[in-house]
């Protein structure tokens, strides 16, 4: 099931005849925080409504997470992006030991093809592609989106000096959506060990710069929501990223890689589009 | 005037008198998020009834900031815990640019007097002493209360190396309180250069280890809060802490100076207490 966001509508069940209200002013956020068996459930009743017509420009940001956290579970991402940021070859021994992730935030979150402004003091601005889970009241995972970690690189390599990890390089925005796809639809995806094995593609102003596949993870999403809630607080709603993908995930790892900003940092007007197998496309401009 | 959450009752304006409750269910969040005028005004109305008699074992914790980003302001701090966590002597230059900062946990945080339970795997446990700035909605500063981010010394060494921050070393507990003092109550104290002079003290088990004047921080709340909202959102309710100050403001930076782990990490039973003139003093034990 797609769970999306109709402007100034509210949260609906997407599907292929149009897009079904859910009752009661409820949000995708109530629902999904609800665990998946609730949101089936209450989804298959707002589907035996009237569906109304929608199109990719009719959805925002399909829900607010109480939380986001940002893993890095991509081997040949933090290879290449240590190169090209940190100026450093190879990839730390600690990154072997756990899933290691930083909270962003949760205040600069952008719907699906809605413009990402530019920060005025960049001059390497990178998108990230990856795929975020949605956890439920029982630690569960509910669903999955698709989410751009949009980074200020110059900025990320300066203040990453001081050890806190990333900040104003990462704060200004982050994109989510086109809409939540519940765990039961992306099954029979899951591979033995637990992994989703979707295809995974990034393109800048229609050009493939990135493809891998989401199998490629270190950890499974399960194994990350278990490290997060150890000794702390995971609540429903939270939402946990991959962290990049490799193959070209962001552009930052391909500098590494190429041992120069080539392809070039994102400019005004460029638009980033991410493909992921089973979720959808997740689409926007830089403004 | 104070502003605290009665357990089972409910936010109150805190007075020699007793707490009056604020009316209508009125959280403190919800009061500090209309800004300072709107605050005093409501809290004015609500001492206007009668008072109920409370103690410290009365307060829990005073509100839930909609998001924490915890700053590192103090140099002498920066420069004791690099050398025992990093193992790097001196300050980063990076460090001199502007007032860095990481968004910690919002979902893991206790109250004044509530027990910190001791994270299973960590052997070097520690305080760290700061001052929090809640943001009203014209990004002005409506209060001020006592924060402690508790710290696993061992575990944020070893995952720092990633290079995205500190993550479970610091995501298992912060503590907040014992309550919110408005901002015009501290005025009396600012420098000219708009620093809060405030004498700032960290006791263990009665033992004074740490003490430093707030106004060592290299850049004021105003300043803080102008870096957290460029090209990003800041919202109502949002809790910007100063970062540990120095003079002993956690064990870390000690254990810096002097070469090895003394005093020694906290343990269970152990009474961490922190005073700040003209907040108030806030407290927890290990458990």
């Amino acid at each position: 099931m797609r769970l999306g966001t109709l402007k100034g509508q509210g949260g609906a069940v997407l599907t292929d005849d149009g897009a079904y209200l859910l009752p009661d002013g409820l949000t995708v956020g109530d629902l999904l925080a609800q665990g998946l068996e609730r949101t089936l459930e209450h989804g298959s009743t707002a589907a035996r409504g009237s569906p109304l017509p929608y199109g990719p420009e009719s959805l925002e940001l399909p829900y607010f997470p109480t939380s986001v956290r940002d893993f890095v579970t991509f081997e040949s991402h933090v290879e290449g992006v240590r190169r090209s940021i940190e100026g450093s070859p190879g990839v730390p021994e600690a990154w072997y030991d756990a899933p290691t992730f930083y909270f962003t935030n949760p205040h600069a979150l952008y719907g699906p093809g809605q413009p990402i402004p530019k920060p005025e003091r960049c001059h390497a601005l990178d998108y990230e592609m990856e795929v975020g889970a949605v956890v439920g009241p029982d630690l569960e995972i509910v669903g999955y989106t698709i989410v751009n970690d949009w980074s200020a690189r110059d900025i990320q390599a300066r203040e990453m000096q001081v050890g806190l990890g990333p900040a104003k390089g990462k704060d200004f925005a982050t994109s989510i959506g086109p809409w939540v796809v519940t765990a039961d639809e992306l099954a029979p995806y899951l591979t033995d060990d637990g992994f989703l094995d979707l295809d995974c593609q990034a393109f800048v102003n229609g050009e493939r710069l990135g493809h891998d596949r989401l199998s490629h993870m270190r950890w499974t999403f399960a194994e990350m929501v278990a490290y997060a809630v150890r000794d702390s607080v995971v609540k429903p709603g939270d939402l946990l990223a991959s962290g990049t993908t490799g193959g070209g995930g962001c552009l930052a790892e391909l500098w590494g890689r190429n041992g120069e900003r080539t392809p070039p940092p994102l400019e005004i007007g460029d638009v980033v589009r991410l493909e992921v197998e089973g979720i959808g496309t997740l689409e926007a401009a830089i403004a």
